[in-house]
């Protein structure tokens, strides 16, 4: 029952789509054939579950793996491929890092323990203090690299969590950062970046030290023939760690 | 590498030395007779390094496990069999459920892979109000039955760790709740309880729904000869899920 770790070992371009924001369908059809690896819905604030019912419906069976993160209770609709629970490590309020979760479990009752393989807890480091998932979660920022690091070994050594992400929401974040947190982390959990990445020298800057490059705001506010031109910067660099990646 | 694991699974009875109270030898010596499958170095205040060594040098080599908790970076002594780390899911100061550790490892600097093979993540709730643990942490209790048991599915599944503990230090707790978390968990973590166990009736009593049963203060205050009766109690009481705990 390994079968999402598999999957999201070869999602080296993911695109972010916010349940919240209105997307016109040339932009999405622009997404679904830029050559993503997956579409993960979530958004900070303004989510319902009709929201993301509709969105979701608008991008399943569309030749893509969808994937769900949970950013509030509302989230938890059914027929996605993966659900993605954002565990923010560097939160000032310990709602986001444990209550949310907890809270949301106890509201779903029984949980089926085969419905845990189709969960993936994401240890969150909220990078850019402007953003707001940073003032939402009281996020304890900005880092030093070596707090970063931290965090990131704290998520994949201590509490063995798949992913690390690296959440710089609005703002083109620090590669060398990126690339201190892949080092460290040696493959013990897949490095994935989101922020900023708005030209194919940013997606390739980002795709060389992070296992995975995320797209969001760009799809609402670029222009959507670049879009395959992001994917692309990504598919021709070469993941850290060479092939494994 | 998952040899702590199998330990684990044999630890129906822990005793809990605290480095910062000082231990008669006679008192020692009755636990280490006593028939408990493992000594934890844990507290909650005044814990310094040289505490943790002078109290791990009289009991390591004396034929038993020696786990040290590592509840402040200061506890992180060298020479354990095992190192525990509470991660207090309850905590209202997200310190205590992320940035001890963060900052921890952030002062080990690199920290080899291998090294993580022997430290275990617990995923505390703190269930006593007026313990110390609790005053530290701030942690979110009393709690009701379901958030307990929320929070224990959230620890196991969600983040997939290997041990709850229900930490009532100070204070017996209800062993319906117990139950209820160890029943939801099913197996999928190992369920700890500690606190208020103080005579025989009470051993067997957690000893039926919890996998493993701490005793503490009574090293302390108790009479010595009755540690052993302690042991009995919890080793002829029939685990719960039967055979497998």
């Amino acid at each position: 029952m390994e079968g999402w770790r598999q999957r999201l070992r070869g999602w080296r371009h993911v695109t972010k789509l916010d349940p919240d924001r209105p997307l016109e369908d040339r932009r999405l059809e622009a997404v679904l054939a830029s050559g993503t690896d997956a579409v993960v819905l979530g958004g900070t604030l303004g989510i319902t579950a009709e929201k993301v019912r509709s969105l979701l419906a608008r991008v399943a069976g569309r030749g893509l793996p969808v994937a769900i993160e949970i950013s509030c209770p509302d989230s938890l609709v059914l027929g996605a491929d993966l659900y993605l629970v954002p565990v923010v490590l560097n939160a000032g309020d310990p709602y986001w890092t444990v209550g949310a979760h907890q809270q949301a479990i106890k509201q779903l009752g029984g949980w089926p323990a085969a419905a845990w393989q189709l969960v993936v807890p994401e240890g969150y480091v909220v990078l850019n203090p402007d953003s707001a998932v940073a003032e939402l979660t009281r996020a304890l920022c900005p880092l030093a690299a070596a707090d970063v690091v931290a965090y990131a070994s704290c998520a994949a050594g201590l509490f063995g969590m798949p992913v690390v992400y690296l959440e710089s929401s609005g703002r083109y974040g620090d590669p060398s950062v990126v690339a201190e947190v892949a080092s460290a982390l040696d493959g013990g959990a897949r490095v994935v970046y989101g922020g900023g990445i708005d030209r194919p020298e940013r997606a390739a800057a980002m795709a060389a030290v992070a296992d995975t490059v995320v797209v969001g705001n760009f799809v609402y506010e670029g222009d959507p023939v670049m879009l395959a031109d992001l994917v692309d910067a990504v598919r021709l660099t070469p993941p850290p760690r060479g092939a494994e990646g």
